[in-house]
């Protein structure tokens, strides 16, 4: 163990924050660590959108569900996958960007992905607290509007930034033998790292609820995938400029 | 400035590495420091595969298009997106999962990818080297035969791990301005941040190669995005058994 990793497994999501400001040199200095991380043929696929302003956060809250820390947050970041500023770069040496792979979706999607988990791991050293926010996908139709998100930009998530007010507990995570396969990928012992999850998960919600909250990680996930959630999505990436035909 | 936003503001791929092994308490402490990263509702969506047998990291680097670094280093990871474990789980419960959006695909590509970067920054803090590989998707099908990987699993990327036989620069990114964005997406600005790392990365290259490699990132980018690549993406992602309908 080093400082580092340290960093690393106290992670926590933060869903509430003191008033004290996300000055601009946090911000560049979260943003330029994000920009450090690796990035598929340097094509830097990503743009990161500061929102401060307490209307534009209303209305993502709203967004999301009601989410209070995406209002309350001193700033919210949106993660996009950008092959905007890509294509400008090929209409600048005259080429017309093939942009309607798979592959280029995927290449955007990570490499913000990688982006924004480095800034995650800066802010968190500055001693802010962070939490990424899915919900902005309920509605990305809403975001590009509030945003002016243009063509062949996709809002991934969000992440709220901010001096956390209060702590929160780490979460357990699935045994790292459910997770770490050695030379090919097998399936034995995945029913018992799950059993073994599933107990560590009930002890604990009931621990961290009073007992009020008696569920588990098996649970939780049947809940989740039993019907399809943003079933829009294909459609709006289509209405970005994505293409996902071959 | 703090020594973690150091660390990852020295981020560069590394491709030799010395004879050193990474030991199994260094790849523990990796994994379960990439497991605490953020993962979309719990669902921990991902797997990673330590692959070390040489036949298969020769066969591996074959894929790659005979990025020797694939063969030479000590440990490759290889980072594959996951619903299989979560249909697991639900089957436990017994609820068929919905596993059919772009939806679930998303989150299974940005959770793997947050994970990966959590283990490249523990990684590099044990003062090991990395470097992405997104050379496997060159033949996904013949990672899949290698590493047994089954239905609802996607490789996404590999990583090399190795301590660094010598040491290679950092390579600059585009100015900040170019993708941090204030309130709302603006592509003012956009034209001439371009311009200045074009003459960023000229010089870069130049410099880097005593002035035999002359070019800049808009070249780079229209010889990179002027054909398609890895086109036969979407159909291998449907034989995994990933849908995009919706």
């Amino acid at each position: 163990m080093n400082p580092v990793i340290e960093l690393l497994r106290r992670h926590r999501s933060i869903r509430s924050y003191t008033s004290e400001p996300v000055t601009d040199d946090m911000l560049e200095a979260i943003v330029r660590s994000a920009q450090m991380a690796s990035t598929s043929s340097n094509v830097q696929a990503y743009s990161v959108i500061a929102v401060m302003n307490p209307d534009t956060k209303r209305a993502l809250a709203a967004v999301t569900g009601g989410q209070r820390h995406v209002e309350q947050c001193p700033v919210l970041l949106v993660w996009c996958a950008d092959l905007r500023r890509d294509r400008l770069a090929c209409a600048k040496e005259g080429t017309d960007m093939v942009s309607d792979t798979m592959e280029n979706f995927v290449v955007a999607t990570v490499d913000v992905a990688l982006a924004a988990q480095n800034a995650a791991v800066a802010a968190e050293s500055l001693g802010l607290g962070i939490v990424y926010i899915g919900g902005i996908r309920n509605d990305l139709r809403e975001v590009t509007r509030l945003l002016k998100v243009p063509e062949l930009v996709f809002p991934v998530f969000g992440m709220c930034l901010g001096f956390p007010d209060r702590d929160s507990s780490v979460r357990p995570r699935l045994p790292v033998r459910a997770v770490l396969h050695r030379e090919t990928y097998a399936d034995d012992g995945q029913a018992e790292a799950i059993d073994e999850y599933d107990r560590t998960m009930r002890d604990y919600y009931i621990e961290r609820t009073g007992g009020k909250r008696d569920t588990t990680w098996s649970k939780e996930m049947a809940d989740k995938f039993a019907r399809p959630v943003r079933d829009y999505l294909r459609d709006y990436l289509e209405e970005q400029g994505f293409r996902f035909d071959r």
